[in-house]
């Protein structure tokens, strides 16, 4: 069997680790792992990676700056709205340019209402999640609904306050990509395999807990170096004919593989680079040009010393209209050497993919006002990947699916499998989901070569052992917004002065500006 | 300057023409044209192609059935509002299984808040269509308002009574696809640069008036055929290398082209095909993942005799939730021979790929029960093409854009020049944009060459002379259905009961099923 090399490969073995003196080792693509990935890291384990923990052992910093004229405008609310809202959430569109320490996975708010909206909408996303099967989220009991719906229009749904600025960040900043521009169903399924939303956003014991020492790349190095000059860089294939008693896959430097299998990895949009022999069946045909990736630059800043961790850690959550970003991670090397801060453009990089990188570094003069002090402002080095300008990606992390289109992307087609982290049914668009794939992918192609029983094709991975997220009784039960305003007895006045300005505002009885 | 052809062109010259006994001819891709088609009536002209009216002159049939129950789950509102509007529009929701005769381009109603909702509906699209430059959409003074929602969103917030389901029926005839699926700023302008509501929707006076003689593939085998063995047929374009001084273009059967400059006329998705050196710019690399095609089997039931013209024409407007086609016109040949009845499959066709011809003749009982007669169920042949499963075309009949993508398409990236129908700016997906987006890329070139002056490369194209559209006084004024609860003195009643509904479904007080 000789299955053709992912044209994912074509750039280096595993995506963009990149090496110099200023940066040491530089992950500019997949870099994060964390409990609960556990494929990941037995290979990590495998191949003699070790990994440590992201810098969060001071504060984390919420930054807050936007203009209440500004939300006005950006929250899709009329006047009347925001003033019954006012109303009942105090001054909470008034806060500008501030920055607050915290401790935990997300910020907190001194608010009351502010703080019942932002429980409600993990609690709400969570449940919804828990409806949605990880292998077949079409088949949730809500799924038509849920997948007509842009993320968008839940979060307009779910939260009253300016809780829907967060869920913005919180959709961009886990799938690089917009509220407006995926499904809902989608989205409520992402964060739900990647085991809800508290595991999906945290650093400690979530998604972004560790990296590896040395690069995730050492393990597809490990890998390819173990697989031998059967892995061919720099070769994207252009052809795949499986008309003959043997798969024909033809690349573009002019070489010709034969195999009785084959297994594409790439993401499900890039199997537009092949031409099919026979063609495709109509519904994949269809669906690989219905699967963008998501927008990304990811982006380090690199400094002389950790000055702020003289009251910080490094993880900034930064909500302000101005500023291009939404979150920074410590990029330091676990060492303290090579001190550096790591942000992703992701909600408006389409647009910013002509930038210069001495533009990008204004990116500093935002740290400089979320850290309070000027040593932001005098980076010694910088590092940047813009995966947009990736033929042979299309964008990153991971394919989203628009509203209207979510169904099964792993179906082979004849002989050929399908793998790739978008496959994958736990930690999808991560480096674990790739792992899970491949994985499944060889194993069906060993069934239906007769060497493995159907049954043996999913195989449950041994957990390494992660704490799970307790919630407390308030998070269980605390209600949310909505429901606190049916409970009390505001109810009668306030629900029907918002629920007025609602109706006047879809109908057009409030103009537009 | 040899030009690769384009890979749209490999099935036949100019797509789908089918030729056999019964059919004579059938037009299986592009088929219909009207009044302001200018460019592609002159090309007609040029090749001797006759045109011919689709027929009209019996009546044309509105079908509606659908249960209370149904609407209700389908309609996404709760009992609440919709008593309240049952209240405001009469039985409308009660009507079941029944045909209607009419005349004109949409389906009457005896319903006076139906038909100004319906009213509105059209003007208020058409008066934000006035808004989008055909040129340039993302201009338009909303444009990320409305591109940031779905056409279903917007369909919502106009529409108050049945008038929803057919204005889904015309986002999935005009576009074959959803409403949930397309950017409303995209659909809005769609329909602004064919000319508006009633110009894209019509028979008589509008997009479908006309089909050739013959069939349209006779105006590119005529181009083809003056273009001698330049035109390559079945031969794809799979690399584009513009590093060097001449552009150099392979193709699947190893074919290798050399060309001072290259237009690609493709569906913008269908450039994934090719692997380019350099890579294209990022903002283009993203955009044609972000483009599908729309869904749509073309179908065409044939009879012995046209019984159908002995009360209606052939034209069915059907509303029925168990019928897969919302729309037919008579396609029997302009001598009266060959008496047929054409129908696409749009909505629901992507599911639908693999059904067999047998079971896409079932479409002849629904015929059978809007026609009233038992004729329609002894069909004598039947053609169909599935555009979902062409890998060269991806889909029909136009590419559509997501919520959150529109920018422009036509971008000239070094010596590749875009043409393809999508880039038009007057019936864009349609055989007239194709012929304007052509002519303007190869202006494009000469331009290039400095053979012709930057301000030459757009031209007006004289009109074939057109009647208006032109409305009643009523039409303009009368006022939407929010705007008469407004108005009236049942406003303060109605408003309250139905905002306090839909703020309590909206916000999840009322349980959803």
């Amino acid at each position: 069997m000789t299955a053709p090399n992912s044209t994912y490969d074509v750039i280096v073995v595993g995506g963009g680790i990149s090496q110099n003196k200023q940066a040491k080792w530089v992950d500019l693509g997949g870099a994060y792992i964390g409990p609960t990935q556990n494929r990941i890291l037995r290979l990590a384990k495998e191949y003699g990676v070790q990994t440590y923990k992201v810098n969060e052992r001071e504060n984390l910093v919420h930054y807050i700056n936007l203009s209440a004229a500004k939300l006005l405008k950006t929250s899709g609310l009329n006047p009347v709205v925001l003033e019954a809202r006012d109303r009942v959430g105090g001054r909470t569109f008034t806060v500008q340019g501030k920055s607050h320490a915290f401790k935990g996975p997300f910020p907190p708010t001194w608010n009351p209402f502010v703080y019942m909206d932002l429980n409600s909408f993990f609690r709400t996303m969570d449940e919804m999640g828990k409806e949605i099967p990880r292998e077949a989220p079409w088949r949730a009991p809500h799924a038509e609904e849920w997948d007509h719906m842009t993320m968008q229009q839940l979060i307009e749904k779910i939260c009253w306050t300016a809780v829907r600025r967060f869920a913005k960040l919180f959709v961009n900043v886990n799938v690089t990509s917009e509220p407006h521009e995926v499904s809902a169903l989608w989205f409520l399924w992402y964060v739900r395999q990647c085991g809800g939303t508290m595991r999906i956003f945290s650093t400690t014991n979530g998604g972004q807990e560790r990296k590896f020492q040395g690069g995730s790349g050492q393990i597809s190095e490990g890998m390819a170096k173990e697989l031998g000059d059967r892995v061919k860089l720099q070769s994207a294939v252009y052809k795949i004919d499986q008309s003959g008693d043997a798969v024909v896959v033809e690349t573009v430097d002019k070489q010709i593989y034969k195999a009785k299998y084959v297994i594409i990895a790439t993401p499900p949009g890039l199997n537009l680079k092949i031409h099919f022999n026979p063609e495709l069946p109509p519904l994949r045909n269809q669906l690989i040009h219905r699967v963008p990736m998501g927008s990304v630059i990811k982006c380090m800043v690199y400094y002389k010393d950790n000055f702020w961790r003289k009251k910080y850690c490094g993880s900034m959550v930064i909500e302000d209209e101005g500023s291009p970003i939404g979150l920074t991670l410590d990029d330091t090397k676990p060492d303290g050497t090579v001190p550096a801060i790591m942000f992703i453009l992701a909600s408006k990089c389409r647009k910013l993919c002509n930038l210069t990188k001495e533009e990008l570094k204004r990116i500093c003069e935002i740290y400089s006002k979320v850290l309070g002090t000027d040593e932001a402002l005098h980076p010694v080095h910088y590092e940047e990947k813009n995966w947009c300008e990736e033929e042979y990606s299309g964008g990153c992390y991971t394919a989203y699916f628009p509203p209207g289109i979510l169904t099964v992307l792993r179906e082979p087609c004849g002989r050929l499998y399908f793998a790739g982290t978008e496959t994958a049914t736990a930690w999808s668009g991560y480096m674990e989901g790739a792992v899970e794939a491949g994985e499944r992918a060889a194993r069906e192609i060993m069934c239906a070569m007769g060497k493995l029983h159907q049954s043996q094709i999913w195989q449950h991975e041994p957990d390494v052992p992660a704490l799970p997220f307790v919630t407390t009784f308030w998070e269980r039960n605390l209600p949310s917004v909505g429901g606190f305003v049916r409970f009390t007895g505001v109810s009668a006045f306030l629900s029907v002065a918002v629920a007025a300005g609602v109706l006047a505002y879809k109908k057009g009885l409030v103009p537009r500006n």
